[in-house]
Formats: C-alpha cells, sequence, structure tokens
C-alpha cells in the first residue's frame, strides 16, 4: 500500500542539480574578478547560469505544489530552494554591477570573496548530496557557516579601507556596493546550510 | 452541517479592497512624478492611501486569527497581504524620499517605473477579482512577472547612466535611491503575482 | 497521561533571557553614543552581547526541533527568537559601522534612536514576561509600535538635515548608514511585537 504513495524522491535530485548549477555560478564570478579579462563573456554566462537556477527553482515550486507527501517538511523544501536561488541572484547582481558600473577593476578582496562563494557552493553541494541519507550533513554546514564570518571579515576589511582610502565618492558608491553584493551572497549561503541543519536536526 | 463553518469568503472581498487601494497609490505616485507639481499634496494623498492600506492588512490578519476555515492556505493569505502591503510602502518610501532629499526632478526612468507599477496594481486587481474561482488568475500574474522585468530593465539602464552623466555625487546618491525605491515595488507586486500563483496551482 | 507530555515552559525563559539580553545591548549602543568616549570598549561589549544573543537564539531553535508540543505555534516561536535576534544585529551592526567609518561623533539624533531601542527592549521584556499568561501583553506591543514611529520620525528628519548641511558626500555616507541601521534595529523591534501580538490574538 505504502509503494502507492511514494516519497518523492526527485527532490533530491533536483537540489543537486541546482547546488552543482551554483558552483559553476560561483565559479565564474570567480574567473570575472580575477582579473577582469573578457567581462561581458562571463557576465553573459553568469545571467545564463543565474536563468537556468530561475527554471529548477520554478521546477521545484511546481512539484511541491503537485506532491502530496514530500521528503522532508514542505516549508523548509520551501526555503532551501529560494536560499540557494538566493546565492546565484547575488551573485548576478555583482555581475550587474561591473557591468553598470562600468567597474575594471577591484580590491583583491573581491575576488577572495567569490573564492570563499565557489568553496560554500562545494560544501553546500556535499550537504545537499548526503541529504536522502541524513549523514555527514552537518559538518559541511559548519563549514559553510565558517566561511560565512571569514567572508564578512574580508569584506569589513576592504571596506575600512576603502574609506580610508578612496577619495572619489562615486568610486567609493561602486565598490562598496559591490563588495556588500558579494558579502550577501556568502550570507545567503549560510541561509542554505541552516535550513539544512534544520531538515537533519527534525529528523533526529 | 458543513454550512454552519462555512468558508470565510469575505477575505476576497477585503483583497479586492487593497487592490483597488494600490491602484489609487501607484496613480498618485505616477501623477506627482510626472512634473512634480504640487508635490506636498500628492505625498500627502499617498500617506493616506499608505495608512488606509495598513488598516486592511491589519483587517485581514486579525480576521486571519479569529477564522477557523480560510478559503485558502493561512500562510498564503498572510503572504499576500503582506506582499501587496509591500507594495504600497514602498510607493510611499518613494514619496518619503522626494520630500526628504528635496528632489523637485527626476529621470524619465522614475516616471516610467510607477507607470508600471500602476499597470502591475491592475493586473493584480484583476488575478485577485477571479481568484475565489480560480479562473483566470494565471495570465495577469504571468503579466505582473513581465512587467517586473520591464522595470528591472528600465531602472537598470537610468541607473547606468547615472554614473555616467552625474558628476555630483550627492544628487547621484538620492536619485539612484528614488529608483532602486521604485523598483523594489516592482519586485514586491512580482511577490504577491507569485502567491496568486501558488494559490491556484495549489488548488489544481 | 496529559503529565507525561508537559508543555515546554521552558521557552518562556529563553525569551526572558532573550530579551534582558537585548535590554543590555541597546544599553551599550546608548552608552557608547552619548559621547563616543572608549568607543572600543563599547563596541566589545556589544559584540559580546551579540554573540550570547546568537546562543540564545540556537538554543530555542535546537529546543524547537526536539520538544513536540510548544506552548504556542512552532512557526511563532521561530519568528520571535529571529526576530528579537536581528534587534541585536542591528545595534552590532551600528557598533560595527562606527569601528569601519571610524565615525568619532553622530547627529543627537543617533542617540534619540538608540535610547528608543532601549525603551522597545525594555517594553519586549515586559511582553515577554507576561506572555505565558497571556495577560497584559497586548498594551507593551503597542508600545513598541508607537515607539517605532517616533525613531522613525527622528531618523527621517535628521537625514532630510543631513543632506541639506553635510557638503561631504563621503562624511554624509557614513553617517545616513549609521542612522539607517539604528532605525531599523526599531523595525526589527516591531517585528518581535507584532508576534507577540499575534500569539496573544491565536490564543483569544
Amino acid at each position: 500500500m505504502v509503494r502507492l504513495l511514494p516519497k518523492e524522491t526527485k527532490f533530491f535530485d533536483l537540489f543537486e542539480e541546482m547546488s552543482s548549477n551554483l558552483i559553476l555560478g560561483a565559479t565564474a564570478i570567480t574567473d570575472l574578478l580575477r582579473d577582469f579579462q573578457d567581462t561581458a563573456g562571463y557576465v553573459k554566462k553568469i545571467k545564463d547560469i543565474e536563468h537556468r537556477g530561475d527554471e529548477i527553482t520554478h521546477t521545484i515550486l511546481i512539484k511541491l505544489n503537485s506532491t502530496f507527501i514530500t521528503p522532508f517538511d514542505r516549508e523548509d523544501i520551501h526555503t532551501l530552494a529560494s536560499s540557494l536561488d538566493d546565492v546565484l541572484d547575488f551573485i548576478n547582481a555583482a555581475a550587474d554591477r561591473i557591468i553598470l558600473y562600468k567597474i575594471n577593476a577591484a580590491p583583491a578582496a573581491a575576488y577572495e570573496i567569490a573564492q570563499i562563494i565557489v568553496k560554500q557552493s562545494e560544501s553546500l553541494a556535499r550537504a545537499v548530496r548526503n541529504l536522502e541519507k541524513l549523514k555527514d550533513v552537518l559538518p559541511h554546514c559548519v563549514e559553510v557557516n565558517r566561511l560565512e564570518n571569514e567572508a564578512d571579515r574580508i569584506s569589513r576589511e576592504a571596506i575600512g579601507k576603502l574609506f580610508d582610502t578612496e577619495k572619489d565618492p562615486i568610486a567609493l558608491i561602486k565598490i562598496k556596493e559591490l563588495l556588500e553584493v558579494l558579502e550577501t551572497a556568502t550570507d545567503k549561503a549560510e541561509d542554505a546550510a541552516n535550513v539544512l541543519e534544520t531538515v537533519v536536526l527534525k529528523s533526529a
């Protein structure tokens, strides 16, 4: 009888696809910020990745509305999809600012934070991959949180330095916003890790 | 027996009132931004409309707490009320900035985004009106999302242009914030459309 | 039988501890802003208080995941903990800005808003203390909302004045952000009051 109402395991595959796509986006913004070569090419690439992310998120939410028995709490599925999507949105927002503000150089901190987003995405991908078995998820969540603290410290130091050295207010506004948008991406990764932690703790 | 616990249809009337009120607010900020004549008069009008919006939202939330059987998911009623209220809050925030920053002219983009908020409000009103019958809701939600993309494009182009042409950093800060606040109103309208879409999909 | 599954009253103690801790944080930022003496000392103190707040929040969320019968709706416990934590986060963000932007003086408005956060925290503590008996909670929530309106007015006037008088754009950016961060703390206190109101109304 139970087999007539199987748990919908496809959610796990979709979350794995989502976190793989996130790694692609984080890697692209890192490559862009490394040396600002082919900015337009990377921005186009990030836009496509973000678009793909929107599609996967939409598929998850549609499936959520049409699925009776979900593998973990509906609300947590919704929040996890939204927060993974948010990370990519802020990566895309950073790419946007680079085009919009014609930024062609940035403090090393911007590149370093982007590298941290890659590491967070990799940890999230590992956590998501282990979610179905509910084993070896928490250590990756802890790592995502540790990385967020590191990004926060780097961003704060860079903004402090910016106020010390950048005398052109308009240039300051541009770079400050770029750093803040990148740092917000690491906050959203932390949100995703917190949902994953909640899912594991609830099932304990 | 069922008739002793009737579904509370009054929620639909309140949402219709809310979206009608939203159209008034969106129209007032558009009229203000058209030519900045009688700014004080329009700001006062928007403040009153926003106050009325708060009252309707409050009525919906009170009713939600005292109603046993709701016409659609409690959580969705709450989110729909909040996001419709948010649109009006950001319209009011735009009016606020105009007074606070003594803005007496703005790029055409500000007026164009305000016109888009009017169109979104009209689409939301149509979707809300059809919500009870669950028919002809989705096309209006799609339209609200399309309009958000349009506002996003207009806002981005205008901010890019602002960074190219506005050499006074303080003037730049003012206009950039006005455009961002208006664009955020269109995001909140999209949030409202997404809840409406969810309600329809769940009932399918 | 019922006594085998007792309601988890410990949540109330944790919320009382959280609101007491919040009063400490609000008092520290007020003392800092009064005269900017020993800024480093107060910032360190606020950081410790914020850290303690994170621990209490974490304890509440862990307990929430492991508790079967909660004294009020799970979702409301979660939102109340988050919003009380947010107030402290924004107090900490204000302290951060002071260090990061090397702010050593601020308009009287900053100090006045900090005083309002103290009063809101005291009202929240009273509301939380009365929550279990569900008596004499609402008046304190109303007071928190009234105080938010007052902070909003003070902040708006101060920012308007700042645009009138501060001709250094970088100094303007710093003080504007400090005032906005402090004002956001009062918004978060209002969010906490709204949850408390909801809890009382649902139980009516």
